[in-house]
């Protein structure tokens, strides 16, 4: 029963600081969210703020995400996994999204983060990091 | 107001067979699914069977997925994009997680499918390709 597999790796907890500072080098990450009561992902770009909210651009496609004044609680994630060494980092920050409304932030926000993806109907949607976690994947199994 | 941005890239939707195709051969991916009422996302690997089906090994951190009988809606997501081009693809399969308990299946996964992180729990789940979703992000702005 017990096949002889490739050695593992370990996961190693990372601390809010470490985890924001990963995120915002990031070239991009991905926005969870529900959408008609099922889960739904979507990979975007991203800027992390001093106060490590994530602000992010999403167009009429993201659903929810972008309408009015609705708030609601999204997981942001971000990684770089080598699948050859299976070693890396993957980072996650959940918190209350809410769309950015006021004009002076808006243009900073668009002048600081260009959209991939070109689209009519654009929202700004600010995350709230209010909890972050992460960790990294490191050499080390018991076979090791 | 109108900034000079770079060249973006436009969304082309792919079908079911090429998105399925794209994922089997994707390293690894990222399960989506509600923890405590909470959007949660954590990167795992994974193979797609024949039905489209996709198959992961979750271990005692993934909460929810691992238990018992329960079965739950997930999204499954893969992508490979590059930052600096601003092209590649993403696909997200949505369907109903449950876990594997047949011996033989079970025996048979683990066989076919390594988990990348040592842990002392495992399950394995089975995710429903019930939707499968995909696109190409291809260059094309309105300024080429």
């Amino acid at each position: 029963m017990a096949a002889v597999e490739p050695s593992r790796s370990r996961l190693v907890p990372m601390d809010r600081v470490e985890a924001l500072a990963l995120l915002a080098k990031a070239p991009f990450g991905r926005v969870v969210f529900s959408h008609q009561a099922l889960p739904a992902i979507r990979p975007v770009n991203h800027l992390v703020e001093a106060s490590g909210d994530i602000v992010i651009r999403t167009h009429t496609g993201m659903a929810l995400l972008g309408r009015a004044a609705l708030s609601e609680v999204v997981a942001y994630e971000a990684d770089d996994l080598d699948p050859v060494t299976r070693t890396g980092w993957s980072v996650v920050v959940t918190g209350t999204a809410s769309p950015v409304s006021d004009p002076a932030e808006l243009a900073r926000y668009q002048a600081a983060l260009t959209s991939w993806v070109e689209a009519d109907m654009e929202h700004v949607v600010r995350i709230r990091a209010d909890l972050v976690t992460g960790y990294r994947l490191v050499r080390g199994g018991t076979g090791s």
